[in-house]
C-alpha cells in the first residue's frame, strides 16, 4: 500500500477517469467474481454506522467478504460508546489501530470529512444527513451504464423530492460531467430542484435541463426515470401530501406511456411511490441497482485500499 | 446449485423422510466436525431478527462459521433501518442479493412466509411470534433420538404453558408423526393445550394423549418431560399464579419420582421453572440441547443452501 | 487444549512471571504480525457486551480476526435476549456451546466471575462496572515497557479521578509488583486515591506514594503521566466542578514542564482532560495504547485459549 491516503467524501474526491475505471472494475468484477474471492484477504473493514443503514451496511460489508476480508463496526450509534462523548476525531484514530479501511455513515453534514483528516486508513462516506452518498451515485451511474450501453446523451427524468433528496443531487452532478445529457425534473412546486443544485453544475458540462409538474407528460422521451420518495413531513398540511403524491407514484399504467427499453431507478427502500405492479415489468431496474451495489463497493473497497485487479495487474487510483 | 428453492417455515416444509435425513446428518457433523468445516467456503448467511434472541442467533451464526462461511445480518429492528418503512417483501429481495441463504425472527405471524415468496435464497423461520420455530424443533427431536436412541413408542411428558408454547406445538406435532407416542399433557387449567392443536395431529397418527393437573403424578411413567416456562402475565390474578407455578417447578425432590434414564428437555432460556439443583442430575438434557443446536443447524444450512454432504457426496434435500 | 481452565476476571488470575510472558508474546507479535495470522483459525471468540464499549469490543474482534479466528456475539444488552431474564450463569453454558473463548463486558460487578464458575471456556473479563479491566493493564503495562524500556524504578504520576477510576486502580496494583516504583497521585481533595486501595498493595512490595493537589508542581520529575478523565457528576455542584476540572486538564503550555521522555498514557475515551495540542507532542502516547491493545488482546486470546506460539512452539499459560 504505497498509493497516497485517499478518501472518498463526495463525488468531487475522484476525477471523472477515475470514475469510470472504478465502474469498468466493478463490470469486471460482476463478470468474474471467483477471480476477486481472495484479493482482500486478511483486510478488515469498519463499518461506523452512526444511524442504522442496514442495505447499505449489508452492501458494503457483503462487498467486503466477498473479497475474502473481514468485518469489524457497529450498527448503529446507540449500541456504540458514541454517547461517551468521543469526538469523530478521537474515533477515527482508534479505528485506525483496528482496520484497513473506514465506511462511515453519520446523520453530520461534515463528520466523515472531518474523521477523514484525522485518520490515518481510508474512509468511504456513506451518507451524512442529507448530503453526500457516493458510493451510491456510482451504483445508479453502473446500472445506467448497463442498461442503457453509456452515460451520455440521455434524457433523464429525476422524479419526486428533488429538494431534499440526496441521491439525486448527486446523480445530477455526475451525469452532468458526461456529454449530451438533458435532465427533466419531476416534481410537486415544493419540491422542485434548488436553483443552488443547477448553479453548482461542473463548468464545462452541457447538460440541460427542464422542470415538468406532470410524470405522465415527461414519461414518453425519457431514457431513465429516477424515482424518490415524497415524504408526507416535508408537506404544510397532509391535503396537498396526500393529492401530491398520487401524481408521482409510478404504477403499470403510466409506464405503458414509457419508451420500451426506458429503465427505472430507485435508491431504495421505497414506501409506495412504486406501486409493485411495476416489479414484474423488464425496465425495473431498481433491485438490479442492488446487486451492482455489491459490485461498485468490491470496486471501491479494492481501488482505496490500493489492492491490485488479479485479471489486470493494475491499481485502480494513482 | 441446481435443487430447487426451498424454504423452512413450518415444519410441514419437510418430510417425515427428509427430517430423518436431517437428523442423520446433524448426527454424523456431531461425530465429524473436522469434515465439515469448509463445505459453506465463500457462503454467507443473513440473519435477520427482527427482535433479539442471542441464543437462536448466535446458533446459527455459529453453525455458519462451523462450515467455514460467513454472516452478515442485524441483531434487532432497532439497530436496522426496518423503521424506514420497508416491507418485508423488499428487504428480502435485497437480501437476495447479498447472501446466499437467510434466517428471519420476526415478531409477525407469517412474516418469514411472506418473505420467502419473494425470496431467490433460500429462508429459514427462526421464529415468527407464537407461531413456528421448525429449528427448535428438530433439535428437540435430535436430542430425544440420541438420548433415547428412537423416536416412536416414547411416552413423552409435555408441562407448564401448554397453551402459548410454540415449541410444545411444534413438537406435538413432529413426534405424532412418529409410531406409538403417547404424550401425557401436564398444566395448569389455564393453560391448557388447545383443542385445536389436537385437531391437527397428522391424519394417519396414532398418537394417544391425556391430560394431568399433577407434575408428580405423570412423572413416574415418564420416556421424556418437556419443561416450558410459565409466565406470570398469562394469569388473571398474581394469587393464582404463584400457587401454580409452584406445582409446575421441577427440583431434584420430584426428579425422585422419574425413570433413571427419563430426559428432561427444555428450550431454554428458563427462568426458575427448572431449579438449578436439577442442573447436574444426568437426565437433564437441557444444555445437551444448545449443543445440539448448533449440530442441527449446521445440517439445516447445509440442506436447504444444497451443499454436498462431504462424507457421503449427497444433497439432502431433492 | 489440554491446559486447565483458566479466566482473567482480575489482574490476581495471571502471575508476574504470566503477565510478563504475555508482554513479551503481544511485542513478538507485533514484530511479526503475519506469523500468527492463523494461530486461531476455526476458533471463535464470543463477545458478550451488557453494556456498550466500541472501542474494547472492537479491539478484541480485531485480535481475533488477526489470528485468523472469528467473531460471534451482542454489542449491547437492548439488542440481546438478556432481558428475557436468563442468568449470567446459563448464558456462558450455552456460549460454552457456540464459543472457543469468552470476552465479558457487564455493568455488575462480581458477573464475570460468576460466569466463570459456570463456564466450558475461558472467560476475559473487559469491565465489569468499576471494578476489574485487566486487559487495559496489559495494555498500560506493554505501552510504558516500550516506552521506557522497563516497568520499574519508575515514577508514575497518576492525575484526575483516582476515587472511581478503575483502570487507575488495576495499574496501581500491577505496578506495585515491580521493584522500586514511586507513585504521585494528583486530584482534587474529593477524588483522592481510597485509603482501601493503598492498603491492598502486594505485601512485598516496596512502591512508595505521595499525593499533590497541583499536576504543573508534579509534572517536572514524572517519567510517566496517566491521565483520567475527571466527571462532573462526581461533583457536588457544577462551580466546584469548573474550577478543578481546569486544573488537571493537560495541555501544550503544561507539557513544556515535562522531562523530554515523559509518555503520557489514558485508557480513552477522552474528553476534554488532554487538550487536542497535545496530540503531535511525540510524549503522547494514547494512540500509541490503542494499538498496542490490539497485539495484547491477541496475546491473551492466544493464552488463554491455550494456542501455542507459532515463533517458540511454546503456550504461554502451563
Amino acid at each position: 500500500m504505497k498509493m497516497k491516503l485517499r478518501h472518498l467524501i463526495g463525488p468531487q474526491d475522484i476525477t471523472l477517469e477515475e470514475t469510470n475505471r472504478i465502474l469498468e472494475l466493478a463490470r469486471r468484477i460482476s463478470a468474474n467474481m471467483d477471480s476477486y474471492s481472495e484479493v482482500a484477504k486478511r483486510k478488515k473493514v469498519a463499518t461506523l454506522f452512526y444511524e442504522p443503514s442496514t442495505r447499505t451496511r449489508l452492501s458494503f460489508e457483503t462487498a467486503m467478504l466477498n473479497l475474502g476480508g473481514s468485518v469489524i463496526g457497529f450498527p448503529s450509534a446507540n449500541v456504540s460508546s458514541a454517547n461517551k462523548g468521543e469526538t469523530v476525531e478521537d474515533t477515527i484514530r482508534v479505528i485506525s489501530c483496528y482496520a484497513d479501511i473506514a465506511v462511515m455513515r453519520h446523520p453530520k453534514e461534515g463528520a466523515p470529512l472531518l474523521a477523514s483528516l484525522y485518520s490515518k486508513i481510508p474512509v468511504i462516506n456513506a451518507g451524512d444527513g442529507g448530503h453526500n452518498h457516493p458510493s451510491q451515485t456510482m451504483i445508479d451511474l453502473m446500472t445506467i451504464k448497463s442498461r442503457m450501453g453509456r452515460l451520455d446523451h440521455l434524457k433523464i427524468g429525476m422524479c419526486g423530492d428533488l429538494k431534499f433528496g440526496r441521491t439525486v443531487h448527486s446523480l445530477v452532478q455526475s451525469l452532468s460531467r458526461y456529454e449530451g445529457n438533458e435532465f427533466v425534473f419531476i416534481s410537486p412546486e415544493e419540491l422542485r430542484m434548488p436553483e443552488y443544485m443547477l448553479d453548482e453544475l461542473p463548468i464545462d458540462s452541457d447538460a440541460k435541463w427542464r422542470e415538468e409538474r406532470s410524470l405522465e407528460k415527461a414519461l414518453p422521451e425519457l431514457d431513465i426515470l429516477y424515482m424518490t420518495r415524497v415524504q408526507q413531513e416535508r408537506f404544510f398540511n397532509e391535503e396537498d401530501y396526500l393529492r401530491l403524491r398520487d401524481s408521482y407514484i409510478l404504477n403499470a399504467e403510466k409506464m405503458q406511456l414509457a419508451k420500451s427499453n426506458m429503465a427505472v431507478l430507485h435508491p431504495l427502500p421505497r414506501i409506495n411511490e412504486i406501486s409493485r405492479d411495476v416489479d414484474l415489468d423488464s425496465r425495473a431496474a431498481y433491485f438490479e441497482q442492488v446487486q451492482n451495489g455489491v459490485y461498485v463497493r468490491m470496486a471501491l473497497l479494492m481501488s482505496f485500499m490500493g489492492l491490485e485487479d488479479p485479471l489486470t495487474g493494475e491499481c485502480i487510483l494513482g
